[in-house]
């Protein structure tokens, strides 16, 4: 079954859910009810009050009652008047038929057992194909008529819905999996950022816990450039308003920009959406001639985009993104040698992640109307040759989608599971005709002639905030060494074994390795604070250890390494933190 | 001589140089002359125009002619009648007097000679004294009427002045070296930094070659830290108001604060100022016990300070602040051995930096009227006294400066010379006995009561920013090895000797040190770029080299290394860089 056909059925399934309610409910008032990402549901009036989510499995049994005396879908167009006598006294439909009519657009009904209703189309012809097993009400929320705060609350009933029995549990395995592994959750269990009332919302603050994940991450990202010939750069987050209309973003991204003003200069600046604009303005101070090309900049910058608060959500939906931002200048034939190298550094980052399992890529093209597009057919032909030709010869799983180009140029966007199947979209390569015209910026070439440069845009991890938030529930908080805030956890029997447990800790301090120590609370609860931190190792020291010289670590899936030495332990997770082992 | 003296003398002089203007320009009106740092000027109306760098020689000219016929200074109280009638005409002098006269103060007239101004007094008492060699006019500027824009423009005529010859030839040393140093014009040179029209004043981007020396910096500045117990954390440019409502700083820091509109959201933000209040809302989303103090937060974060466009100069004097920021929250017992631990740090540091000659520092100790502090007397004395005892203790060179504490608690302030003696404020350590009052920060002492922990704020560099402003006129661009963008420039003769010099470019390039090399214009031309780039060293490389696969390198201060191998080479840079060698 594909997409649409799995899109189509959702759809048919809120007209049953519909049909339902309008059963159990017969003064409940419809409103709409479309089917969306993971199923379907219908936004009603209760009369006399709402439902609550015990209503839920009558609902649904009824759904599954219905069901069988479905069969095929029927639908007709009705005038205006017919349309409007049939939902009479439900002024929700009446405000949807009068709107209809309005745009001048044909009235139809669909027709599936007894339950006719308002819809444009999009179902299954053949409803007997629905296994009454593959979906399941899921949950009420409130929603305003139509989104607006102005308007009537209604009654909205979520339900999942997928392919199969099968596909559903699993989603509800993911959910489930997901909630427990919810980084705002284990954000705060293990101490690694906090959002503040005082500070505000979409601006998380990051615990010594968090920042050193964080600061782990960014020299990680950072050492897989340093030899690849970028350069770091460092830009303020604010700039005046002359820069954003260069860009060209003061026209189109107003609404996402934060407005600046000075208390005593009264002067008027924003903070920085992105960071190209700055970068553009760093190479515009060189005069590059062709043998400087291709100039490379890096940049771990935080940019600043408003959302409203409701929106706002953990390290995932934030206002302070830190981008691992990175700009090439480079001459059109370069274009390939350049997105080939950004192509193994993601590879490189999104296996030492353990996420490089089921990775796919989206290559976005022009489309056939070029006039939408900015730059000569001559350099769109190079880049997208050139991307393609990567596609082919790095054997990119990728899916070529025409017309999904930016106006500016085309570009790879590359989509990675977490560990419990979800699918992020995350690093991107872009090509750009658009921002070099509009900041004239030139490298002289051979001829002693200015020339125009092509500009790369590229994200690895995206935003370091964002991607921490999928990493943290893609380990479930449980980090690789090398990423952990606390890597080893050194546990004394008791006081007695303070001066062996010293020993130990003065031996991994010495060979920076994070580690904790502590003796003031029972073995039993030391071991099991540790485990909820989840250290990655725990070394219980007592008689046998300090008498033998050696170590008994636990570890992760059951380690246990008995009568290690010192020296073997740290050459052990030297190893692992050196080579970034999952 | 002491410092009031020589402010007097100052003083004297701008009536002198008043004198010498009146005699060769009778018609011109005196307005304001005071005694600035390192010497004097007079704000004059000169009628028909007015003078320009020429006649400065004739003016001071005069004032050598005029100052042998001084003696002493005579002065008497008159009434606003006497004084409006004998200023007639001059209506700067008018506006003084009626001003003096509406506040009920004296109107003292001061003679020197032949000389009559109003003033308030403040001279030497024995004008004979003024070695006529110890003074200079040095420049004109235009300055408005009391410094705003809708009065006249008036023409200032600066002098410098000091205690001897000697002094002021020094000076006038210092200023021309200064000069040569500039970190503006070396910045551009070196291709540090940038600031960008579009951007804005006072924003200063950092080019590739910068941000490598401000990276060094802030790994440096870190690796200082990281041994001594202290996190990292990281926190949002951004902050609601309610957090400088709760911090204070919204009653009396608005001015120097940017404030922040959403797009979307229409909510309002503050840039932050300063750390500090973020820093207390990642402590206070904690509850420590006495058992985890001291905790030690540090995160070099970029704050935003407004200022007038006109007052915004190179890296010195920014809107946008990088401060090597830390925060400590200790029990009032532990202020003695952090204080002693963050000394430690700066003393390093600044040994490091070649700045450790003829510091010192600044104990600023709370005034009599202990009414104007916040804190008890109790924790007033052991913040005292822990500070003291450390001055002495470390054998600092200190000047305790009673009433100049801060109201919310003590500081030290530390002051470093440059390489032309320049002073500069930059390290400072304060107690603050008043964020964690209004944040109600507490841990859980040995009784499991709650107690409120001291504040230490601690900046080392101060602003990276201006420090790399400093260090750059410091080492005048020519930065230790550790810290120039580029270390080693290697220099083939000819084409012929490329392949050897691909050699030792691996080879160098493999040990982490930062290389250029170059074989496409004379050998001449590349040596004399080097030595502008000020790179550390030239490894020239010809015929004699390659047969005996051996280096001759050329370094600072005629330093000349002969057939020394590229292993030794490497081991001897490395030494270099590791030991941070000035």
């Amino acid at each position: 079954m594909n997409t649409n056909n799995t899109e189509h059925q959702r759809h048919s399934l809120a007209h049953l859910l519909g049909a339902a309610i309008t059963q159990i409910y017969p003064d409940a008032k419809l409103t709409l009810g479309p089917a969306v990402e993971d199923g379907f549901y219908y936004d009603t009036k209760f009369s006399g009050g709402s439902v609550n989510e015990a209503d839920l499995i009558t609902i649904e049994n009824k759904m599954r009652e219905i069901l069988p005396t479905w069969k095929t879908v029927t639908h007709k167009e009705v005038s205006k008047e017919e349309a409007l006598d049939f939902f009479k006294g439900n002024e929700f439909k009446t405000e949807l038929i009068n709107e209809i009519a309005d745009r001048g657009e044909p009235i139809t009904l669909y027709t599936m057992g007894d339950f006719v209703d308002l819809c444009r189309g999009g179902h299954i012809e053949d409803l007997s194909v629905i296994d009454p097993d593959s979906f399941k009400l899921d949950r009420i929320a409130g929603a305003y008529w139509r989104g607006d705060e102005k308007n009537p609350m209604l009654t909205r009933i979520y339900g999942l819905a997928f392919n199969s029995k099968a596909d559903l549990e699993h989603y509800q395995w993911q959910m489930e999996e997901a909630k427990k592994r919810d980084h705002r959750k284990l954000g705060k269990e293990l101490k690694l950022f906090t959002i503040s009332d005082l500070v505000g919302s979409g601006l998380p603050l990051f615990h010594p816990n968090g920042m050193i994940v964080r600061k782990e991450l960014e020299e990680y990202l950072w050492s897989l450039h340093v030899k690849k010939g970028y350069s770091r750069v460092w830009t303020p987050h604010v700039a005046k308003e002359a820069l954003y209309e260069t860009s060209g973003h003061a026209g189109h991204y107003m609404d996402d920009m934060f407005s600046v003003f000075g208390g005593t200069s009264k002067e008027k600046f924003y903070l920085k959406p992105m960071n190209c604009p700055h970068h553009m303005q760093i190479f515009a101070d060189n005069q590059f001639s062709y043998r400087d090309m291709p100039v490379r900049y890096f940049e771990p910058a935080t940019v600043y985009r408003d959302e409203k608060t409701g929106q706002l959500s953990g390290l995932t939906r934030v206002r302070a993104i830190t981008q691992d931002d990175g700009h090439l200048f480079c001459r059109p034939a370069q274009i390939g040698e350049e997105i080939t190298t950004i192509v193994g550094i993601i590879k490189e980052f999104y296996t030492t992640m353990g996420m490089i399992d089921g990775y796919w890529v989206r290559l976005s093209l022009r489309g056939d109307d070029t006039s939408k597009y900015l730059g000569s057919d001559e350099v769109w032909a190079t880049a997208e040759k050139a991307l393609t030709d990567i596609c082919i010869a790095q054997n990119l799983p990728y899916i070529p989608a025409k017309d999904e180009a930016a106006f500016y140029g085309p570009k790879l966007d590359f989509m990675f599971k977490d560990a419990i199947g979800r699918e992020w979209q995350l690093a991107t390569i872009q090509c750009d005709f658009n921002l070099p015209e509009r900041f004239d910026l030139s490298y002289i070439n051979e001829q002693g002639e200015k020339e125009r440069p092509v500009v790369i845009h590229r994200a690895i991890s995206g935003s370091i905030e964002r991607f921490m938030g999928v990493m943290i529930e893609h380990f479930s908080g449980a980090f690789p060494v090398w990423l952990a805030p606390v890597q080893v956890a050194i546990l004394p029997v008791g006081e007695k074994f303070a001066d062996y447990g010293e020993k130990v800790r003065a031996a991994l301090q010495d060979a920076n390795i994070r580690i904790t120590m502590s003796t003031t609370e029972s073995l039993g609860k030391r071991i099991r604070t540790a485990k909820t931190e989840k250290i990655p190792y725990q070394i219980v020291i007592g008689e046998k250890e300090q008498s033998s010289d050696t170590l008994t670590v636990e570890g992760r899936n059951d380690l246990k390494l008995e009568g290690i030495s010192i020296e073997d332990f740290i050459a052990r997770i030297a190893t692992e933190i050196k080579d970034r082992t999952l």
